[in-house]
């Protein structure tokens, strides 16, 4: 993993991703304390940061094998990039997600051209076992959903795009927020910005009790959660950070943060109330860390990746009702 | 009024204004039967694309008539856009509002640094009237919402980015619906487009039972509604074009459009859903025409402009409620 894998990364997904805009309100400036910014990957085709890695694997595939299908297992937002990435490949796509998925995702992946196949996570059923069964008996390539090179680039270029982004706000040091599940953002944004903008340094942020990446870095060895699920964050709740991702996160980032699941709703609510996007629970969590862990960040300036906007909408009410008034 | 002034705007706004960008999704087409290019102005600063034509106007004035300050009267964008253009030029604003305005604008206009002065839109009071004897007493200038050359320059400059985005996703020809109450957004998009992407037409899209520039459109003169109020979208109920705009649209858009209040609401739900953004109604009717009377517009493609996002929570928490689900 390099910064020149990021830029081709860059380079393939020209004119069919996003760039994303880097937004900003006063009122949350007064909240946190400081100036913050807010990249919104949530305005990312797919409404997830994932369609970045999703497109960046499928495109860096050989045309003879790509041409026979793709497989992954995911949540939902890498289900969601997957499916529509290969779909736009002309390519056959099929999807492992847990049943207990936000129905909103698992219709989405569908009505995007992927045969979804349910597992039951509170069970215990191991999805990598069940992806790769169907991979291997049907010739598709696994695209794991953090854990692979050409996934983390493409999620790389999220930060080539803070650092051109933040550099025009003036802001060259700042720590960087980041949503975090398996890693693959985090490590990701972490390489572009030690090559493109050193004076900015990106920190994972997770529900609290879901931990795993900030006490990983802290312990200097991959920890798992003791839960797997139980938490409205459900784009983020991976047992441990990758074996991938982990030692590239370990060389470069701060220490990890954690939010409460009220913290993630209020922050949802001020990112409707004052940037005018909609974000899921697993990505706000980097904004209501900018907002409401002011003691532990430093700087003039704070930049917060919203990684995500599939929320149902029930979920989005409620998070209005309760801290929107 | 030429596009040497918008372009005039459009470099006084850079480093100040965003470039918004041009959202899509396949959902969307799908509902259309064509494709769907959305710009999100409800992601411009304080929420709406008010405050380029705020900005466009107090940065043209001499600097010792614009150190006094300045006033305007507006429903709430155009009062969020002033008072936020006025704080960051330093120097003092008072916005003339409705009483019936929804809070958070009222709210907003306040925290923004404005004093804010109500009146009773239902009872007849006239807002000019108020607006220009304040104006008198303390020698401010009166900034109005649409019918000033400037303030319209600045709503063009929206116009100037449609074109090259529009450009660099292959359309050149097609409707651009834009969400209309005086028409300075609509008559400012007209001109850019004119000078930049002649293949692209404005239209204004409006109410139902508020459609005085569909109507003025269609007899070649100023019409007027019988009501000024008693609709969810508050941002675009003037009571007919201006004596500046009517006749910049007359001579460049195509016919006007409306819609229900439902179909606005059902709009903002979609945009929920399918873009991750948050629309006020007065905001979503461009992008309901689009998706909503596909037989009114031809063409391959449609540009709608979502011109704001600043909606209480409790109106947003019903557009999903009955049209998320």
């Amino acid at each position: 993993m390099d910064i020149a894998m990021i830029e081709a990364a860059a380079g393939r997904l020209k004119g069919h991703g996003r760039v994303t805009p880097l937004l900003s309100s006063p009122f949350l400036d007064e909240i946190a304390g400081r100036r913050v910014l807010v990249k919104a990957e949530c305005l990312q085709v797919t409404g997830s940061f994932k369609f970045r890695g999703a497109w960046s694997a499928i495109s860096a595939l050989d045309p003879a094998t790509r041409a026979k299908g793709v497989i992954a297992y995911s949540s939902g937002n890498h289900a969601q990039g997957i499916a529509h990435a290969a779909s736009l490949h002309g390519i056959p796509s099929v999807i492992v997600m847990p049943a207990d998925a936000p129905r909103l995702k698992i219709d989405n992946t569908r009505a995007l051209g992927a045969e979804v196949v349910l597992y039951d996570r509170a069970a215990g059923e191991d999805r990598d076992a069940i992806g790769q069964a169907i991979a291997a008996a049907r010739g598709l390539t696994l695209i794991k959903p953090f854990d692979e090179p050409q996934v983390i680039a493409g999620q790389g270029t999220t930060g080539l795009e803070i650092a051109d982004q933040a550099a025009a706000e003036g802001v060259t040091e700042a720590d960087v927020l980041v949503c975090c599940g398996g890693g693959g953002l985090t490590s990701g944004i972490a390489l572009a910005l030690e090559a493109r903008a050193p004076g900015l340094r990106a920190r994972p942020v997770e529900p609290e009790g879901f931990d795993d990446a900030a006490r990983s870095l802290a312990a200097g060895s991959i920890q798992t959660n003791n839960r797997q699920s139980g938490n409205i964050c459900d784009a983020i709740l991976t047992p441990s950070p990758g074996r991938l991702t982990f030692p590239i996160m370990a060389a470069r980032c701060g220490p990890g943060l954690a939010v409460s699941e009220d913290e993630a709703l209020r922050a949802m609510a001020l990112a409707f109330l004052r940037l005018k996007i909609v974000l899921e629970p697993g990505g706000s969590v980097a904004l209501a860390a900018a907002l409401f862990r002011p003691e532990a960040v430093a700087g003039e300036a704070v930049i917060a990746v919203a990684s995500g906007g599939n929320v149902d909408a029930d979920l989005f009410r409620e998070a209005l009702g309760r801290f929107a008034g």
